[in-house]
C-alpha cells in the first residue's frame, strides 16, 4: 500500500504529523510511505529506507488560502505531495491543511471518478449506543447541490458506511430535512426524496431531523455542503460546551470533585465518545483515489485516526467498490 | 394586558395548559384571560370573571395539518382564538398547535406589520454562560430567504434582544454560515452580509459558525428558517443525546451512582441548561401584534415559560418598539 502524507498541513502541523506517522508506521508493516515536508525535521525524526520516502516541500498553505492561488504554489508540501501520489502511483493522500485547497487540487489533478459529478466530504460521526457511528455526506464541500449530485452522495455513502461498519447489510439512508413528511423542505429536498425513493441501489427511509441522527437509527445522512457543514459544526460546539459545562459542575466544591472520582470512568467515556477530535479524517468521495481530509486542528491522536482511515479504505478497495455502482 | 391562550394545541393540550394557565393568573393580577377549548373542561378547572373568559372550540388543528385546509375550519381553538383575539382587541395569542398552521392563520387573519416582508420565529437559547442567551431568527418560519428579508431579521431580532435582555446596549448581531469570512456561502449569503454590514441600526460583527453561538459571544443570530431549523435541533438532539449518556454514565455501578449524589447541584444545573423545554415559546415576530408559538411537546413547565415570555414581550411593548424601526 503506498500511502501520501502531507506533514505540514494543519494548525499543528509537524507537532501533529510527526508522532502520528511514527505510530502509524510501527503498527503496519506494509507500507510503502512518502512523507512530504521540512526535510530536515523529517531527516531527524525519520530514517529514509526502501519503504519510506522523505520528499522536500518549501512552503505551506495557508488554512485560509484561496484555493485556485494555492494550486499555483508547485512547492507546497499540498502540491508535492499531490504530484508524489500522481508520480508514484500511490493509493492514499493525506492532509490536515486547507479544505478547500485540498479538494480543488484534487479534483483538477487525481480528478472525479468517471460519472462522479461532484466529490463530497464524508465521515463517521459516534452516537448515543456504543460503537455505533453514521456518516454525513456532504460535509461541506459543495455549497448548493441538485438532486442527481445528492443521488449519487447517497449511494457513495452507503458504499462507505458498508466499507467501514459491517452491521448493516443495507445502511439506512435518510435526507436531512427541517421535518420527516415528503413535501418538507426546499425544492431540492423534494425533488430528491423522490428521486432518493425510487433509486433500488439503496435503502432510502425517508427525511430526518437534526436532532435525531445522534440517537442511533440512521447510517447515511445525504444532505448538501451547507446543511452539513451547519450540522456538523453545530453537534460539535453543543458536544464542546457540555463537556465544558461538565468540568465545570464537577470543580464546583470538594463534594463534586469526589463525584467525580466516583463517576470518572463512565464520564469519561462519554467525553470520549462526543470528542470530536477522535472521528478522525474526512475522505474526499468520488475523488479517483482515496483522499482523505484531517481535522485542521488535528492532534497527533486525531491525525493518527486520519491515518487508520485512509488504510482501512484503501484495504476495502472503496474506490473500485463505488466504481463498480456508478 | 389581553391575551388569548389556545388551550388545546400540542402534543399534550390540556394536561400542559391548565397547570400553566392557573399558575399564570396567580402570579400576575392584570390580566384580561381569554381560554379557548372544550368548555367542560375549562369550567371544571377555571371560574369565569370579568377578567377570566372562557371561549368554547370544537376542534383541534392536527400537528402536521396542512396550514391552508386547517384555516377553514373555523372551529378549531386555533381559529377560534384569533377570532377572540382580534374581537377583543387582544394583546397576545399563545399556541403549542402546528407551527405551519399558527403562522399562516396570523399572516392572513392579525396580518403582517406595515413594511414587513415576512414574519419569522425567533426565540431565545442558553449559552454555557449562566444567565446568557442569544436569540436566533428564523428558525423555520421561512425556508428560503433574501437578503432584505435578512436583513429585516437582524433588526427584529436586535429589538427583541434588547426587549428581552439587558445585557447590550446594541445586541452583537451575526449571520450564520459555514466559514466566518465575507465571502463564505451561499450567494444570499454574501449578498446578506454586505448589506447588514451597511445596516446603521444594527451593530453586525460578521458570520459565524454553528459551533460557537453557545460559548456566549453573539446576542442575535441571523439565517434563514431552513438552516436556523437545522441548527435548533441539531442543538436540541446533541443536548438531549449527551444528557441520557450523562444519566447512563451515572448509572453504570454503585460507586458511579454515590458520584452523582455528590456533584448532584452541578450537574442537575447544567441538565436544566440545556434542556430545550425550558426556553419557552418562539415569537412570530413581525406579526402585528404578540403571537407566540408554544414548544409542540410543552409540559406545563414550558407551556408556563411561554406565557412569561408573552407577558413580557407585551409589557415592553415590542410590537410598537418595531414600528418605530422598519
Amino acid at each position: 500500500m503506498k500511502i501520501v502524507i502531507d506533514m505540514m498541513g494543519g494548525d499543528n502541523g509537524l507537532e501533529a504529523t510527526i508522532p502520528a506517522t511514527k505510530n502509524f508506521i510501527n503498527e503496519h508493516k506494509d507500507l510503502d510511505i512518502y512523507l512530504i515536508g521540512s526535510i530536515k525535521e523529517l531527516k531527524e525524526n525519520f530514517n529514509e529506507s526502501e519503504h519510506i520516502h522523505l520528499v522536500e516541500s518549501k512552503t505551506i498553505v495557508k488554512m485560509d488560502a484561496d484555493p485556485m492561488s494555492a494550486m499555483k504554489d508547485k512547492e507546497s508540501s499540498l502540491m508535492v505531495g499531490i504530484k508524489t501520489y500522481l508520480d508514484n502511483n500511490c493509493d492514499a493522500f493525506i492532509s490536515a491543511g486547507s479544505t478547500g485547497a485540498l479538494l480543488t487540487a484534487a479534483t483538477f489533478k487525481i480528478k472525479r471518478m468517471p460519472g462522479i459529478i461532484r466529490p463530497a466530504l464524508i465521515t463517521p460521526f459516534p452516537t448515543m449506543i456504543k460503537n455505533k457511528r453514521f456518516v454525513v455526506c456532504d460535509l461541506g464541500a459543495n455549497t448548493v447541490c441538485n438532486k442527481e449530485e445528492l443521488n449519487q452522495f447517497a449511494i457513495m455513502g452507503s458504499i462507505y458506511y458498508k466499507s467501514l461498519f459491517s452491521d448493516q447489510e443495507n445502511p439506512r439512508v435518510y435526507q436531512l430535512n427541517i421535518g420527516t413528511e415528503s413535501e418538507k423542505g426546499t425544492e431540492v429536498n423534494k425533488e430528491t426524496y423522490k428521486l432518493l425513493k425510487e433509486n433500488k441501489d439503496i435503502n432510502f427511509l425517508g427525511n430526518i431531523e437534526g436532532r435525531d441522527p445522534l440517537f442511533g437509527e440512521v447510517d447515511v445522512l445525504v444532505t448538501d455542503g451547507y446543511s452539513g457543514n451547519i450540522f456538523l459544526k453545530t453537534m460539535e460546539g453543543t458536544a464542546k460546551a457540555m463537556s465544558s459545562m461538565l468540568k465545570k459542575a464537577f470543580k464546583r466544591n470538594l463534594l463534586a470533585m469526589i463525584g467525580y472520582l466516583f463517576s470518572k470512568k463512565g464520564i469519561n467515556e462519554l467525553k470520549e465518545t462526543m470528542d470530536y477530535k477522535n472521528v478522525g479524517g474526512a475522505m474526499l468521495i468520488g475523488i479517483n483515489g482515496v483522499v482523505i481530509k484531517a481535522h485542521g486542528s488535528s492532534d497527533p491522536k486525531s491525525f493518527l485516526s486520519a491515518l487508520h482511515v485512509a488504510y482501512k479504505l484503501v484495504n476495502v478497495d472503496i474506490i473500485n467498490k463505488i466504481k463498480e455502482k456508478i
